[in-house]
């Protein structure tokens, strides 16, 4: 799909899968981006969504893409990076491509990711989340890549491919595809330092020089993924129709707190559809 | 089941039946009250209750009513007519019956019910909802009941078998099933009048004098159902939890608002019987 899609859900888990339905019963334009991650998958029983008993999470999740594939949507399978409200409509980064919408709904379920000492602060002068969007500011330079996701080694080997200084740092052991020619210090990057930009990584005890930082997680925290997006304890703020603190942007499912389970997110992924839907009526258009 | 439940639910459709299945999931007892009368069995195509699609109404209810029988969970039918608050626990009127439980969660749907003139005033004074309750009550005297529901007539049977001078007032024809000794007026009753008690009722333009009155409608408003109870628009104000403004009483589902739609039913009664479940504990049983 081209142009400016009306509803873009960010998340293929039961919140967005729904908010995608409910966007397409409303007749509304939808892209569906997820990462394909999906806690949902690995629940072993699930007993208490109704209509549903004795089936386990990747049977569920199964269920709910094959409603969703039926009514013609599928997801698209990337990261989103970045979601920026311009007033009116959002541009989103994904996966270094861009995608316009004139209302989002995150349904990003929990962000496990913990921010480090530095991260913020050096955000876009040396930290970057995303290989393919900033792999060529690095060439010819030095990047440590932090591998949180498990795609993580073959983002640091795209980034050796096209000349950069690839230092691999991961919890664990080595992963069997990251090239031999790639270094690897099996400690989590625990702090960013630098002035103005970034100089050095800490991992376990030692400091690392280095031009950049890639962090690889699968998951972003909400507030690094909009700007201004108004957070409690770690959640993102909704009111009782999922509308976030900025026009156009609601949230549904796990991000938006507890409890985190698949009929509240669900319901929440319906309820910010329609409230989207609404919203983009009342743009006029 | 005889003795206090942990949580009685007062209401068989989706919203009802998702709280009974979380109530239970969250080792709590529970007692499943319903009228037997759902709005979902009549929707004839139901597409956005994420992993159902191509299903009727009655279909996907049977689907949910299957769930929870799976999990020990039936319905007892009749009609909830009043739910007291007594601190601490709660006692309901069941159709007659006394029903205990610690906590209480109004699924109830919507209350299509208008109350008229002086139904509120006369209630308990020549104002009844239910027969079985207090049809002795009328025994050798007169009482216009004001047909709503669709056993309205074999109630009126019931009253006149008791000794009750019946008059049957309801909108449209007489009632195949309704006792032939009993007159029928073709028209609603727009009042109730009396001083102190209920002296006569106005239908189309008559005024007949009674003894008292049974309005016999599926919906009961919730502020007539729970005293005290607090609405907005009609509908029963909750927070984010689901929680009325009395402790211990949740609602969930079109009872407590927009959008009235099966995926926000279902997850708003995960959500009160959650709640409900972590009050019960907070009271330390």
């Amino acid at each position: 799909m081209s142009g400016r899609a009306d509803i873009a859900v960010v998340g293929g888990g039961p919140a967005g899968l729904s908010a995608a339905v409910n966007a397409l019963a409303r007749g509304k334009t939808v892209r569906l981006l997820s990462s394909g991650k999906t806690n949902l998958k690995h629940a072993e029983n699930v007993d208490n969504y109704l209509g549903f008993y004795k089936i386990t999470g990747g049977e569920l999740m199964d269920r709910f893409e094959e409603h969703a594939a039926a009514l013609g949507i599928s997801a698209e399978k990337g990261k989103v990076l970045n979601v920026m409200p311009l007033g009116g409509y959002f541009m989103l980064n994904f996966a270094g491509q861009i995608v316009e919408a004139s209302a989002v709904v995150l349904a990003i379920g929990t962000a496990k990711a913990r921010e480090i000492a530095g991260e913020a602060e050096f955000l876009g002068r040396g930290v970057s989340y995303c290989a393919t969007c900033d792999g060529m500011l690095y060439r010819g330079r030095k990047a440590v890549v932090w591998g949180l996701a498990p795609d993580s080694a073959e983002e640091a080997n795209f980034l050796h491919s096209i000349g950069v200084q690839v230092v691999f740092a991961a919890k664990g052991e080595r992963p069997e595809n990251l090239k031999p020619e790639i270094p690897f210090i099996p400690e989590a990057v625990s702090e960013i330092v630098g002035e103005g930009s970034v100089s050095a990584v800490r991992t376990g005890g030692d400091l690392i020089e280095t031009d950049g930082v890639f962090i690889l997680r699968n998951a972003i925290a909400p507030t690094t993924l909009v700007p201004g997006l108004e957070t409690q304890n770690g959640f993102i703020r909704v009111d009782s129709r999922m509308q976030t603190n900025i026009p156009g942007l609601f949230a549904a499912g796990d991000c938006t707190g507890a409890p985190l389970q698949i009929a509240k997110a669900v319901g929440e992924g319906l309820i910010a559809a329609q409230a989207a839907a609404k919203y983009i009526d009342s743009l006029g258009k």
